[in-house]
């Protein structure tokens, strides 16, 4: 690919790190870099990524997440290498709870999180889009939880998926454990849309840009009121959100946004 | 536009009233009327649909909803100069629990509340089609959730915003806060359809026309029931669902209406 | 239609059983064979699908089901002859419990369920395609929730539908009563796809297929696991995903198809 982004360069030796970090103007990217093992989630690789995101969350110059792989995988899943050679109940349900932790982290950071879709995502990888807030993907982009293949059902993935996307369209990727194309993605929600290759990294620049822009205390707010309201009934819905509402309403960004918008000028975020 | 309904062409003085009704055939369409403030959510504007949709649940001659927009927009959400107005934490409570509560009472009047959106509908304005049973827009709509833009996220307006379409395409509007187009808002299920602007008048009133002309009882049966088995867990959902369909066997509606089916003509409704 | 299924093809007299079932590699298709009544939910019908579902839950021979429908009809619904032969409260309650138990045995059986839907689906018939785990239709079927129509609302099907596909569409099918098209009920996903009539037999046996050919205890888990799940707020899913992810990798079926994985050799399924 033309379009592969610099971390994909890295060469992947025992010093590279497993996640790489990259700074600029507000927006953290995140690149999960084992691209020769099509960056599976090795317990490594998880916890490289869980110490960057907790990091982030703390990170006031933060505003915004891209979630990237290094080289022609966005993310392949588990390790199975790795957890077939600690076959035992410990190893395994330790390696679950931390995927899990690591998903239940991404929702739960202040700052929004976008994935970026170059290749395949597939099984834990494709958890990881679902999960995170907002994604896009390439044309090149593919997608599976294909456990069922191996006689291992995408159980965990399937919590995520099941709720970004229909349930028909949930079931027959993880009954029949084929890959979709990008299209398809857009179609049944699992991402926001598919771009042509050539045009990803522009489209995420463009949405990470923006949502740098605006007040992080604001960002903070929304995304946390978002996941907590949805497991809630309606009625209860309402109550928290108006409660969020007024909070918000007394915060200095939300006088300063709502006077600016007034007064036809650009608003000054304090974060406060 | 053309097909500017009446309601749009009456000036909005300060005798004019906050919301017009107009009843017809069985459908009662109420027009927000603030067209020179983009029909923003004022306190008395609130109010004014709150008192009509009260009277309407109770009005046993009015069989379905229309809610349409006078002047340019739909609904521009709250009314911003107003709330800065009373900056205190008692009048944004207030307001938002107000709104609540109006956006609930949508759900659960006994008539099928149609949304006709022939311009912008952001904020609360969105929250408002995200809200009504159903809803059709014209190619001239936009629809946006653009709090995050002013420092003020979109709290309430994402709990119906979120029940309405899926969770990606609810945080893109959420977190970039941007107008989306018709064709997108049909795309997620924010609305049903999308359609030409001077077709906008004529589908709506045949869905209105259509729903007018079956038994008001069994209507009210079937919009409570919707909207309580949604929140039940499945196993709860069908034994209250049966419950539901016992009692709505045993209706004389229900009665005429399979004889009238299995006679092969027309059914005439009684409302009991 | 010149790709009537066999089942189409037999005589329902009194003696033809109402419902046929036909096993081919590991593939059991149930036909409803009313097909003069357009296979109506009779009490006697659904007796006889509980049967055979509850019979292929403990048959380790069958891997998959495919439902389908005897003559020009997938399903028209409750048998409203029948139903109104015996008006009384407990004839009616017996009937909605017998069948909410029967849409839910659909989802409780060890083996996925497929629908394959050839003409129309209507009311309880719609809510059996809902209620499938996966659902093909022909560019031939039409779906309808019309209880509206004649008095009795949908209200048990609705349990299904809105659980399949959006609120808004799901509220247009069941306020309107009218007949959509089979690319409609793909585009709001009650179907998975929908396909040429003369491609439907095609299509649903190769997905029945794929399915046949992975471990049916992994099949098993993944099916029980996904309606679990997803009645769980988020935090509990998580929980008990991870728990059903290790207990599935620690199956003799996990082992065979991750190591046939990674030595490049197609897994030889033990159903342990």
């Amino acid at each position: 690919m033309n379009d592969t982004p610099p971390a994909a360069r890295v060469p992947n030796s025992d010093d590279a790190p497993l996640v790489l970090r990259e700074d600029r103007d507000g927006v953290a990217t995140l690149t999960l870099n084992r691209p020769q093992a099509r960056n599976a989630l090795s317990v490594g690789l998880m916890g490289a990524l869980q110490a960057e995101l907790d990091a982030i969350h703390q990170d006031s110059t933060v505003r915004a997440v891209v979630l990237s792989g290094a080289g022609s995988a966005f993310c392949a899943g588990h390790d199975l290498k790795e957890m077939r050679a600690n076959p035992d109940r410990a190893a395994y349900e330790s390696l679950f709870v931390q995927c899990s932790k690591l998903m239940l982290t991404v929702s739960r950071i202040r700052q929004p999180v976008i994935a970026k879709v170059h290749g395949i995502a597939t099984a834990a990888g494709c958890q990881l889009v679902a999960t995170c807030d907002l994604a896009y993907c390439a044309d090149t982009a593919r997608f599976a939880t294909p456990g069922v293949n191996i006689g291992l059902f995408c159980s965990t993935p399937m919590v995520a998926l099941s709720r970004a996307v229909g349930r028909k369209a949930a079931m027959e990727m993880l009954l029949l454990g084929d890959l979709i194309g990008a299209d398809e993605a857009a179609r049944i929600g699992l991402v926001n849309r598919a771009v042509p290759a050539d045009r990803l990294d522009a489209v995420v620049a463009e949405a990470a840009g923006k949502i740098a822009a605006k007040s992080p205390l604001t960002l903070a707010i929304g995304k946390e009121a978002f996941y907590r309201q949805i497991e809630l009934d309606v009625e209860e819905a309402y109550a928290y959100a108006a409660r969020v509402m007024t909070e918000n309403m007394l915060a200095r960004d939300a006088e300063e946004g709502i006077d600016a918008f007034l007064q036809k000028r650009p608003p000054v975020w304090c974060g406060q």
